[in-house]
């Protein structure tokens, strides 16, 4: 029996210099990875209460450029096809995005951010406070990633970056 | 005007050893966090290719026993109310859970996990890669959650904790 679907109403909107895909930074500590905000529907600001105390906080939103799922894709840091959940890439069967940010500053519905690399006008789904304790895992093996990341670092999103960090098959 | 809703499809399970909140580890480092594996839907076994390699992953899921929304919420690990969004309790806007977890190995559509605390066949939306370049920040400061983390380490949900770790308002 299919399980049944789940239906999500966005809580607002992130806001960043990043209007298109190319160019972006590949994740937010990636070089370039810049300064944006989040801007809750007013209905929520009640839900921002404590949330000024933590340095971090993890966004989920919708990828909403993904052109839909493939579950092989060839990563931009990466010249072999992998298995989608191997990757960070958009095409994923359920669009969701995971951004671990820095929190600049609460006012209001607002949340100014640092360390952004999501595309301007992206649907908002959740905020969380980013616990070390249950969040950070500094030394976990990255298995392909591995040898890739020192690219992450210093690249940017190129050609195959097509739809919000989209990844094109090879 | 209103952003247009997502909607997603459950690509497989969460099988744990909690099959009711009561008892259940607070977050995958607490104490009696436990074996546990997603069973993803069968079409979605390539999607799994490359992911051996990585020791940890994220997994997101839907909170199917969240009671419903509250933007104020009195943590388990705390006595004060606390806006949602500061902590991660289920009773969220968008009932998604995020947690980190370890990956034992990859049989097919089958991932063997270890330091699960999740309900027992909670819908599984998504899983991803962790990388500690993008996701472990281990010097992070975590608010009001600072004087309460010794107990998260050793203290279990109690009848507080109705509805896949649900708060209730104090």
């Amino acid at each position: 029996m299919p399980l049944p679907e789940v239906v999500y109403r966005p809580i607002g909107i992130i806001e960043s210099p990043f209007t298109e895909p190319a160019g972006m930074p590949i994740q937010p500590t990636g070089e370039g990875a810049a300064r944006g905000r989040a801007v809750l529907d007013l209905e929520y600001a009640p839900g921002l209460a404590d949330l000024s105390g933590f340095s971090h906080v993890i966004l989920l939103y919708h990828f909403h450029r993904s052109p839909g799922p493939r579950l092989t894709v060839v990563p931009f840091l990466d010249d072999t096809p992998r298995g989608v959940f191997a990757t960070r890439a958009p095409a994923r069967p359920n669009p969701l995005g995971l951004s671990v940010v820095r929190l600049v500053s609460v006012t209001g519905n607002v949340l100014e951010l640092d360390g952004v690399d999501i595309l301007d006008g992206t649907p908002l789904l959740d905020v969380k406070p980013y616990v070390p304790a249950f969040d950070s895992r500094p030394d976990a093996a990255c298995g392909w990633l591995e040898k890739s990341l020192e690219k992450a670092r210093t690249r940017r999103a190129d050609d195959r970056f097509i739809g919000q960090g989209e990844e094109v098959e090879g």
